[in-house]
């Protein structure tokens, strides 16, 4: 009987449960589903925004560690990384990075044709637009390529950095995108960089280092006898503002990488990367300002600053796959490191203003080892063959690039640019006319 | 026996349905719509909150632009004009906006009553609470009203100012902005304006043209013979820092002004939005570097960071209806357009020491025109007519505004107040005393 | 007949209803409850972001409104106070406040263990993931701590400050804060400070006065006969940014204090909140504006920006359950309190640089009593019990924190280090050194 009087209501129930779903899907398609697309796409979006508000962080942490005379070059500089950068990245990097292996399946190489491709998606739990899903991948491509204007700063002609700053969002930090994140060999390898200790940091902090180690030092800042010449920022202010919106934006860099956050297993996931960020940020903060005591003999807020950065880049990676303890730990590591990278370039006689490597490279790589050690499930081979790969694929790629703008003879600007600023000899302009000379008497040198 | 079957479970599953969809609706009536009516509501606050932040963002771009001397008055201005016009907006301009139209239907003038009017809506998605509402439109009135500020820097008095700035929140902005966007003639006549490159940049690049006109060039601007002397900013760094402010909170104008975000269609349009915000931002920045460099024989930040703004004011008429190469196209023309309007007022003697008509008047113009050559079932008859309307309207009432204060005497400040600087005349104060002069000795002159 | 057919149909039509709601469930678990789940805990986690932001807003008006010469160890105690706090507030203040009371219930302690607890929580609407409720938790401790810090700018040791901060996330601010938001007898006793104009500000506020009082005024700030010199601060621009970022903020810090957000009755509070806070803060800034007109004959920037900070302040406590009309003459009230706040600490002679008590405290205080007085079924006895109880527990245990530090000669920095600037002498570094001397010769004194 049971039997019987299923079969005979069975189609009607059924009918009626299409019906309601139907009408749901009419009426502007408000359905639990379209609502999880929504707010997929709503918080990627807000993500992104607030990855893009990196680079003024970025502008105001390089120009708060670098003179006034070079403070217009670095503001500059910074906006062109984003707005060269989008454009190139529109044209071709998102293709070479989310297109299909053209290698042969999991390899080295990829292309997506130009442009983006579509502007809609299925309105589905972890689907995503097309246009936000690159909207959010563009703040990621800018963010690589600024890391870099720090550290060559006050010595590289603007053309030259224009035509870096093409390359690595067109080509170099794409190709090993592909890698990690566009379904490449890495990824096949089971490597894993949540959000880009080694994808986006490390490939800006050894680009960076690339560039420091072919323009050599500034002038003045190495003695002869080995030892080095402080050449202190003119306006801390600015870098602590700068390093308050990194942090801020941190938070759209790390939990959006998941992507998608509808769904209760997202949902969690996301806030665990939230806390642990703050965690790894705050230990690197602390630890940095210990190590910088033990080594200067005071509390240097510059210090404290680039520890607050390090534990940041270290936990990118893996703030998915960790516990909270586990993100003290990490950020802590990354504060103690921050201070024995700058240390080590100072020792090897490497300019690197802003401290751009010991933060983006040095800490990226700890990152991505860090993944090995205290993440859940992760293979420590795949972790130290990712954390090798993608720094020596920037590095060379830069190196060979730095080099052949050198030998054009487009690289650095000549001993009397740098020593007027390269404000005066490149824009032709102070930036703060009141306070360190008149425009006309600078520009009429 | 079909028939008899489903009419036999029909009753019954209906009722479950029903019963189903009320438990649901009472535990905390959490549904589909509800969900989606919390997307669209706090999509919309951040959005608002973004907006509000690009206050910031002018203040920032106007007070690194212009001199020191004048830093406080500007500085003060913005924060007055979001505070008077927020109180006004609230009393009076929300509801001459947004309120039933008072000349017999799509006409010229509404009234809605003063204040908000409700705190509830109904809790299915597209439904606006009108508190959010509000706030919204009332970043969007603050920004008209700010632009003008940057304009009419380092000669106006600030009671004058003050008065402008409560006559633009509650009268002139949004009275045309009903027009458009409550329900008045040029909504019905087809004219598409989406996120206010006309009803709100125009509107304040024009009411600042009209001031600026009035007023009259500050003290050695122009030569005699008809060339103009640069009067360089006090502070770049200010100024990039405001323009990327500005950018971020692009992202709530631009997309926010979809008002709704959740249902497949929603999102998607408002994901396009952002980007081509993005696009156009950039490809603006670009261009307008290049202009000024064939103009000026070098690359200029100024010239960049104003570019980068033009691309955003172009392209916010038409963000939701244009592909993303055309985005690209609309920012590179804004991008020359801002330079060619900044040597345009140039010609004529007209001082802008911002660029706030460059930007936000002739770009404004500019987005309207755009969205009739490059959107999507647009009207360029339609466009032209409100591209020509919203603009004439602004700078006819303005023009009157100032010519008014100017006859009741209190429009501009004195000579020996203008060299003085407006920071001591007007407010007794000097905005960075350790490095300008100390405030004592200033104070007492 | 009616009878018989339903209990026919109706363990079918159940079987169907349960059959689509847990195939839904299995997809991801995409429901209307997960979404807003979802929805719940991403819109807190963004509101935690725009109260860490405050941070930065907190960094840049201290650091304006004060000498050029303390400024590093403003920023320096600013970024300190959150990597600290956050630390301590994970240890143990988050066990603290929000753990079960250990005094028999609705009482004056509670223990919750170390850390945080969870990194899941059911998925429904409502329900908060551990993680995001501790970062949103962390940010409010955050601020309480950094409010103080601008009431001792100038003359503090900076290890002192680092001990008073553990002590305050750790220790003074969770104890209050449970005993209103975690359970304890304020909650019980009916008392409502919705996000914590008592709960944080009035704590930092208190805590603030009670350091100024024990370190006394800056040398110079005031004359044997009892007039007060004003000791400007150095960059105005800065306070101007900061408070426009604290507005910002304040989006995340009063709308975030929901908690949930999903639900029509949640969101729609949530927008009235938004409201609120928009008016109170722009009512607050005009009638400070006013105030200060009257009191110091000129339109002052100072009042007009610390006015904004008050009518947030005075809002915070009751923005959930107030009219708008209310809360504009809650800020109303707030911004003339302030300037009343100011003359009140000239008249007695306690040095608070940059008025932390007036704002904080003082309108913290007001914020409590309005809520009696404006809100909707809210017990004014209650209000005046917890408003005062919550700055007299801050207040006490500060001045014994601060005693001590001072018995032990850890609190105040000798005359001549005051005079050199706590930059130099606490941090051997100058904030400026291109603009206020070269760190070389400054150090080297």
């Amino acid at each position: 009987m049971i039997k019987h009087r299923i079969l005979k209501a069975l189609p009607i129930a059924l009918l009626l449960t299409l019906v309601t779903a139907s009408i749901a899907f009419a009426q502007d398609e408000i359905t639990a589903d379209t609502v999880a697309y929504a707010v997929d796409n709503i918080t990627l979006m807000i993500a992104a925004v607030l990855v893009l508000f990196m680079q003024a962080g970025f502008a105001m942490v390089e120009v708060g560690f670098n003179a006034s005379k070079n403070s217009v070059n670095i503001l500059f500089k910074n906006l062109m990384d984003m707005a060269v950068g989008a454009l190139l990245y529109f044209l071709i990097g998102y293709g070479l990075m989310y297109g299909s292996d053209i290698t042969g399946g999991a390899g080295f190489l990829a292309w997506g044709g130009f442009g983006i491709g579509g502007v809609t998606a299925d309105p589905v739990a972890g689907s995503l637009n097309p246009q936000v899903d690159w909207l959010f991948q563009v703040a990621f491509a800018a963010t690589a390529a600024t890391i870099v204007s720090g550290a060559v700063a006050g010595r590289m002609q603007f053309r030259a950095y224009i035509i870096y700053s093409i390359v690595i969002s067109a080509l170099i930090y794409p190709i090993s995108g592909f890698w990690q994140w566009g379904g490449g060999w890495l990824n096949a390898l089971g490597f894993h960089d949540f959000a880009g200790s080694l994808v986006v940091h490390s490939v800006g902090g050894f680009a960076g280092l690339a560039g420091a180690i072919i323009l050599g030092p500034r002038i003045g800042r190495f003695n002869k006898d080995g030892t080095a010449n402080p050449m202190p920022g003119h306006n801390l202010t600015f870098a602590t503002l700068g390093v308050f919106i990194l942090l801020i934006g941190w938070f759209g860099f790390n939990p959006g990488s998941q992507l998608a956050f509808a769904g209760a297993v997202n949902t969690d996931v996301v806030m665990l990367i939230a806390t642990n960020t703050m965690l790894a940020a705050c230990a690197g903060c602390c630890f940095a300002l210990i190590s910088g005591y033990f080594t200067l003999g005071k509390p240097d807020l510059g210090m404290a600053l680039n520890g607050m950065l390090a534990g940041l880049v270290g936990i990118t990676a893996n703030c998915d796959t960790v516990s909270n303890v586990s993100a003290i730990i990490i950020g802590l590591v990354a504060g103690i490191l921050v201070v024995v990278g700058i240390m080590i370039l100072e020792k090897v006689r490497i300019d690197d203003p802003v401290g751009a490597w010991p933060v983006h490279g040095l800490c990226g790589i700890w990152g991505g080892l860090a993944t090995g050690i205290f993440g859940t499930g992760q293979s420590l081979g795949a972790q130290i063959i990712g954390s090798i790969a993608i720094p020596v694929w920037a590095f060379v790629t830069c190196y060979i690039l730095f080099m052949a703008l050198k030998a054009a003879g487009i690289l650095r600007v000549s001993e009397e640019e740098e020593l007027e600023g390269l404000d005066i000899t490149e824009h032709g302009t102070i930036n703060y006319p009141e306070f360190t000379g008149s425009l006309g008497s600078a520009a009429a040198k």
